[in-house]
């Protein structure tokens, strides 16, 4: 169940920590690509001038742990479900793979054709571990 | 505006870290009594059998360091909004204190009519920052 909700979901939550464990999260836009998570450094929601200076990425450079959640929120709970994914990450600028999740992200977000990807960096998630629960299945 | 968006949202997403700053984060439910954040440690989706041991908890008494963000997502970009709350966080397992913000929880969220909070502590988080943002007000 758990591919389905992280191929359909619209947005997920990124978490990132700068050098002194200081935790950081954000919602994000992102595509699921087997074991990578792609999320763009869009022109979105950022306060900042430059993209480097962004909390997100400069937690990535320093320190390139990361975690992603999925999850559906519904008032009635026994329908609660949540896909968390642990890894590392790193800025991709430039290059086929970038180019690649540019046009996956362009894709799925019709909105990029109005808000244009170009020039735009992408953070790229390797993801390690996979943590998955729904109130479905019970638990303690 | 963010006041209200943290009064009436639902959920929030709750991001610690350990003490290697690897960060963890998780959809929780809370309520807001300024300038605290406090989130229950129900028994709505733990996979383990001590509370102590959850990830969070134990990340939030190693390093108390705590990120909350509050957030809409829309397809209208153009409405867009956060919400970020840091700050630190402690766990509260008994008291005035967490029976108050007990009360609140179960005020904000009838799910708890069958959900008991009987014996479960909370984690308040002390927030320090607020930054706020929203794609209506422009953005760089």
């Amino acid at each position: 169940m758990g591919q389905d909700l992280v191929a359909r979901a619209r947005v997920a939550h990124f978490a990132t920590a700068d050098q002194y464990a200081r935790p950081h999260v954000m919602p994000v836009v992102f595509v699921y690509d087997h074991p990578h998570v792609y999320i763009p450094i869009d022109r979105k929601s950022k306060k900042v001038e430059d993209w480097r200076d962004l909390r997100r990425v400069r937690n990535v450079v320093t320190n390139g742990r990361v975690s992603v959640v999925v999850d559906v929120y519904d008032e009635d709970w026994s329908r609660l479900r949540w896909v968390l994914l642990e890894g590392t990450a790193e800025v991709i600028e430039s290059g086929e793979e970038r180019d690649r999740a540019i046009a996956a992200l362009e894709a799925k977000y019709p909105q990029y054709r109005t808000l244009s990807l170009e020039g735009c960096p992408v953070i790229r998630v390797d993801v390690e571990r996979r943590v998955e629960w729904s109130s479905e299945e019970g638990s303690e």
